[in-house]
């Protein structure tokens, strides 16, 4: 098997719902994924998620941690929180050594893995660290929708500071570039979204839309098309009926308001912007419901698949 | 016939889509509709819109102003900005007289209303101060979602500084009575949106939620249910599923954007706070499109029937 298609799932928190919509997830996969499969998790939670779905543990690739094995669903602790640690740092590891070409991560608790001594404020930040890049962005991909984000996770009074023409431009053609070389779009219509209401009225609601956002957009950016800056409130609509084919956000909810509602669980994180192909389903350990078997696997499922894909025709250019 | 039912329609720009979709709207109008409905616009633009779309102009009151019959569709001129006003005027006047129950206003143009000598910002501000309102909010109702707005038309810099405990409250206050009210719902449950992502995740990402919108909901609001601050980019997916009645939003894209992606131009603008009903279509003048004929109608058609639901609920609650 070459190198550069291997995929590595890790497993988030073990107390958390990571086990069971990894096994549900790998039960779904087709068979010929599995040997390009490596999961980096625990034997004990997997086996107890496969015994509680009725279904067989795949056999693949594991890498454990020992941390994970005596872990309750639903109640993280400190053993949960070094397992989850453990997980992400040697997938990291794997993928820096060039042993693995994408990362899909399963939900950590923050809490729980500062106390492990993970020093981040997430994944991405993380491997963005421990891979080398300097811009990152993220990006949620769903059937009805693909939309990246200009800021994140800010408080809405800092959004407009935060917000630069540079930042604009990079995630622009960081979405320019997955949309080509990931998912396959040869000449992706990009629609940049406005800051302001009705982006801007001519100067009447902000000045930001024509003085930062419009300069972001006035090199072409070939093969992409950009389009914007884009009335806020029609944007989403119309990137829904296909006039774009992926939306630059300016902040979290102005982009994760309409994904949560058209694509809801089907919606995959991408981390643009690494040296690896990243994903992740789109919610978090769900301890309520850990270990009961409810948790749905849809987006996890739908994380591991574009992961494939991405890797696919990454190495089929790189052929 | 009681003139606590009568319904204004205004015809907005004579030389935007406002005749057509008028002449459309009433065409579509059950015909016991028609001896209660007044249309302030003149008969030369309505003729001619009943004619292109084939249809008869149906027989009920008209107060005509003279100055939009020289108008050209899609040339708006001081003409029609004088015919915009005067029918508004009109309107106002026999509602303040207690002569109208409701008014259904077609789309202006701000530009050409301010030239004939138009002061306010739009229909809402000259409702407000000609009909004695201190506090008004724009409720949009549809048929999956159902959103007021906290803060309206202003740059999101501002939006977090012109956010108060006390204007969150009167919207609360004004959507509870109105659901009650006007469109019937006994014990409505209303999410009030947070401002920030996650609503502010316990500080980390503002302190907006947890001091100016919670002590909003302190005070129960009978019988209303009241439940929030919510996680925006979750609350109006729960809302369309039917998890809450009606939202209370805090900013204009954060309503706007999940209300044109769901009910599209289903979604009729209703003014809260008013001592009569008030509603419009949610688009504009549009004079791209005027006289052609191809303008959709749906928005006034759902404007029309709500102003007769809500004034019909009023009646019969008032005998």
């Amino acid at each position: 098997m070459d190198a550069v298609t291997r995929v590595g799932i890790t497993l988030g928190d073990p107390a958390g719902i990571g086990p069971e919509i990894v096994v549900a997830a790998l039960h779904a996969a087709p068979r010929e994924w599995r040997d390009r499969i490596v999961v980096y998790g625990d034997r004990v939670p997997l086996e107890r998620a496969a015994a509680q779905l009725g279904v067989t543990m795949p056999a693949l690739e594991l890498v454990t941690s020992g941390h994970g094995d005596a872990c309750t669903p639903g109640t993280p602790d400190r053993a949960s929180g070094a397992a989850q640690v453990a997980y992400l740092e040697a997938a990291t590891a794997a993928a820096a050594a060039n042993k693995l070409a994408a990362i899909v991560t399963a939900p950590i608790s923050k809490t729980w893995a500062r106390r492990a001594g993970f020093e981040f404020l997430g994944h991405t930040e993380m491997l963005a660290a421990r891979l080398g890049a300097r811009d990152v962005a993220m990006f949620f991909v769903g059937p009805k929708l693909k939309v990246a984000l200009a800021t994140v996770h800010r408080p809405l009074a800092e959004v407009v500071t935060d917000l630069s023409t540079e930042r604009v431009r990079v995630v622009i053609e960081l979405v320019a570039a997955s949309m080509v070389r990931d998912l396959g779009v040869t000449a992706p219509r990009i629609g940049v979204v406005g800051l302001n209401p009705h982006a801007g009225e001519d100067g009447l609601l902000g000045d930001e839309d024509a003085e930062i956002i419009a300069p972001a957009l006035e090199q072409p950016c070939p093969p992409a098309t950009l389009v914007g800056p884009l009335v806020p409130d029609a944007a989403f609509r119309d990137a829904v009926h296909g006039r774009y084919d992926a939306l630059v956000a300016m902040y979290h909810d102005q982009g994760l308001i309409p994904v949560k509602l058209v694509d809801f669980d089907e919606s995959v994180n991408v981390t643009l912007g690494l040296p690896i192909v990243r994903t992740s389903p789109d919610h978090g350990t769900a301890y309520d419901i850990a270990g009961k078997g409810i948790a749905r696997p849809v987006s996890m499922q739908r994380a591991l698949a574009l992961a494939i894909e991405m890797v696919a025709r990454r190495a089929a250019q790189a052929r």
